[in-house]
């Protein structure tokens, strides 16, 4: 009979070993989990510190009990795998609540020990809750007492937002404080811009390119001196893999510490797999190994991994880390490279901005969906995608997600044929609509961007806002002159043939002007994303 | 100066006009629409008759005026073409208002007229009102006085469906008569049976296999001899291509009625293009030729078209035919071939039932999607998919479209990176889920439909319901046992190593107790969608 021992019960390790039952009914599996629980819900953690998921209970998927009984599991929560042993396929394992150890045999050993909260050296950064388990909810809730009003919370990542949002629904008043420019990194600037706002909106604090210096028990100072006044600090600045196992068992680690895995979750010891937070995962666009601490990744090659030990010659696919997060009335989702990502690696790119509504806008209750397209120019290759909107963001970027997967290109989002009923989407819908946008430039539409109007204007161009004059009387971008596009056939002289750099609210109308303006002569480009995207990228400062 | 006229003013037509005029600032551009009204929202109109769409103007998305000043469109309603001499490159056109006649030359000739509903030749049918147009609509609107209490809606299609709630929602009698044996023929029957089972619970009455013999002041009667009492009768049969034109004018027409084009969407003349509900597609699956009158081919070909016209080498995108209805609380979509149509074109299916939520079952307000899955079993590839549920349901039919579109199999969708917080899906989403059933098959699980239990049973397999006691005493399938899935370890010798079907409530326990008992020597099959398929099924009978 083989032995598998499991190192953490949570989503990959978890996984792994209901999926080798399923394949193999004699095999001896056990699962070691440090914390007191397993195949608890992470991604629900947030929610119940608010009591959106009221029940404690309802996290807590399973028990070493229930998975003993239906898959005669030995699932041994409160221990903690000290040491390896390669060469005798041992594991040392230390049961936390007496201090006992023992020593196990594995004929495969699987690392999912998962990730552990960044804990920058900060003085004081020992007062700080951290939000990663059960315990952790258990603490958050207990140190909520009713004379806690406010709380401090560094980080604006995802769960440092679904935090905070949490938080406000428990009526505390809640500061963000972000070290980098923008909350939400996986979001391009302008487009974090919008959760920003909506965040503001509810009355949430948000302090971005603030650097915590200090945490006290009043609050934490910031390093320009400001004073954050809290009652409680909880840090959430992200994650780094658990890989110090793995790495004084000799195991080879990635630059970025993950623990590094083959095609087949194997580690550099054939007997041993990694997977979830703790591995390194494929970048599905550069092929460079990159974390991505998903639960669905780390699902689906628990799956993986332990179809491969019972005998499957199968191989993971390479990540595009597609992800979401709900926050108040919006969500936010991106899939594969951002333009920050792109222009670190030094890929051109081709970007994209439309401000299309989730449905048809007859029917009642459309919302705007703000979807970013970034394409490789010289492939017609999508290689990301983000979008934010009060409804159908998930849809998109699913929809996106699998056209990346199934190699379509940026051209192909023109032709999917999605299912459309007036509450559902539009005859043309959002992905479409970026979809015509990429075909336009492949056709010759020049767009400038956000960031190149300035530019612009120096280098001589003439903004023309070709929105209504009760639209621009309402705000417009400083020095454009105001020519409705209605008009334009009939007042194209005005310009005098100068280059002309035209934008409406969206971008749509400013297409019509440009195709116009191009055909009577007029050298045109249309800003991509319209006044809106403009203008959101104006709230990030500050 | 080069000129297009175009025939019809809704979706495919005014998306060629408005897209030939963004390519060419000079072409003189006509559209003649035999309705009052162009580029109105058709998918909208049943929404109208019961005020969830309360404003008529904002089912008028653009006025013959609006389109003349942005786009410079000589449009021309209530006109119809009644000849076109192909010779002389030449349309005949009457004015429908003062009958007036009058030629004019074309360069390019856009045929886009649309369908018609289908009017059987049943005695009495010149009295059922039909829905297509906005005429259609204020019709209906002006026959719904408030002596009205009944309709009777022949045709338990899209439209129909759609009509027949909005009706309910005014508070009439809704009784939907449908000729065949199911509604809804985009699903098949067991799928269809979870949308009738919802209709009814509202108090929709619903008749199937239910053949009209005759209409009368007073209602209708059945080819049965039974007679429905109702103030009024609706026809939503269905639609046929409005071809008479194109078949004067000696252009091929197809088998089934539609307009011949090639890949370019031309006729068999070169200077004639027709495109939308009057013309045939190309099958995505078969590469057959077929209609599918959906709004969204519709405007795709108009684009294309204009592109094609005005000098652009591009081709049209072979059909998929997705498509969704919103019901009450329910959405009921598809996409590719159901069960029905392989059999019909003799392919065999791999066919998976999956009855996941939409999102993680411990986040509040999760819904069962029920989930279908047509597959090629010799290469995997996806044929179609079908989907019904009260949330979810256009985003797992949309993801499964894109990953047709790009040629992903089956197993594939185990390993799609679909974005999850528990909002919006679940780490296994009910895609990958349906992906996973798929791999499991793959790998040899061996699946019973819910029409084949019977056979089964006559065959001596012994039916072993796995679900609890509480679940097997709320009702089971007849001749079943119960052995609960956690006591199967134990009891399983209780089984004699006899040929075993099992089954729980969704396929889920059914999978892992199959992977249980073919581990200890048992020949075993799963039920595929367990309990609740076959009881979906069950209540198609009546």
């Amino acid at each position: 009979m083989t032995s598998t021992v499991i190192v953490g019960g949570v989503a990959g390790g978890m996984s792994t070993a209901a999926r080798l039952r399923r394949r193999d009914e004699h095999m001896e599996i056990v699962v070691i989990e440090a914390s007191g629980y397993v195949s608890f819900a992470n991604c629900g953690l947030p929610y119940h510190v608010s009591g959106v998921i009221p029940e404690r209970d309802s996290l807590l998927l399973q028990t070493p009990e229930s998975l003993h009984e239906r898959f005669n599991l030995d699932v041994r929560v409160n221990h903690l795998v000290t040491a390896i042993d390669r060469k005798a396929q041992e594991v040392t394992i230390r049961n936390l609540l007496d201090g006992s150890e023992s020593r196990v045999h594995y004929d495969n050993l699987v690392l999912s020990p998962g990730a552990t909260p960044i804990m920058p050296p900060i003085p004081g950064i020992e007062r700080a809750l951290t939000l990663r388990t059960v315990e952790d909810v258990d603490k958050i809730l207990a140190h909520l007492t009713d004379d806690i009003t406010s709380v401090a919370l560094i980080g604006g990542g995802f769960i440092g937002l679904e935090l905070a949002e949490n938080l406000h629904h428990r009526g505390l008043k809640v500061t963000i404080i972000e070290r980098a420019e923008q909350i939400m990194a996986p979001l391009d600037p302008e487009m974090a811009a919008i959760v920003t706002d909506h965040l503001r909106s509810k009355g949430l604090t948000i302090l971005t390119g603030a650097d915590t210096a200090q945490i006290g028990d009043k609050g934490l100072s910031l390093a320009s001196g400001e004073i954050i006044d809290a009652d409680l600090v909880i840090a959430a600045i992200g994650v780094k893999p658990e890989s110090t196992l793995a790495r004084e068992a000799g195991l080879a680690i990635g630059e970025r510490g993950g623990i590094k895995v083959d095609e087949q979750q194997r580690t550099s010891d054939p007997a041993i797999f990694a997977l979830g937070d703790a591995a390194e995962k494929r970048d599905a666009v550069s092929g460079d190994d990159v974390l991505v601490p998903l639960a669905q990744t780390a699902n689906r090659h628990g799956r993986l991994v332990a179809d491969i030990i019972t005998g499957r010659d199968v191989h993971r696919t390479a990540t595009l880390g597609t992800s979401i997060v709900g926050l108040f009335d919006l969500a936010a989702g991106s899939v594969g490279w951002n333009e920050k990502r792109a222009a670190l690696m030094g890929q051109p790119t081709r970007i994209i901005h439309v401000h299309p509504a989730n449905h048809a806008g007859y029917y009642p209750g459309a919302e705007t969906i703000h979807l970013k397209l970034v394409v490789n120019p010289e492939t017609d290759a999508i290689l990301g995608a983000q979008a934010v909107g009060a409804a159908g963001v998930d849809k998109r970027i699913d929809v996106i997600a699998t056209a990346m997967r199934g190699g379509l290109t940026a051209t192909d989002l023109a032709d999917l044929e999605l299912a459309y009923a007036p509450q559902f989407g539009s005859a043309k819908d959002p992905v479409n609509f970026a979809g015509f946008v990429n075909d336009n430039m492949v056709a010759g539409e020049r767009t400038f961007q956000w960031n190149q109007v300035d530019e612009a204007i120096n280098d001589g161009w003439t903004l023309v806002d070709v929105r209504t004059p009760a639209e621009f009387a309402e705000g417009t971008i400083t020095g454009a002159i105001n020519l409705p596009l209605d008009d334009l056939r009939e007042r194209f002289g005005e310009l005098e043939s100068k280059k002309t750099l035209v934008f409406c609210r969206v971008g749509l109308r400013g297409h019509v002007a440009t195709s116009l303006l191009t055909h009577l002569g007029i050298e045109t480009a249309n800003l991509d994303g319209g006044f809106m995207t403009w203008e959101y990228a104006q709230k990030m400062e500050g």
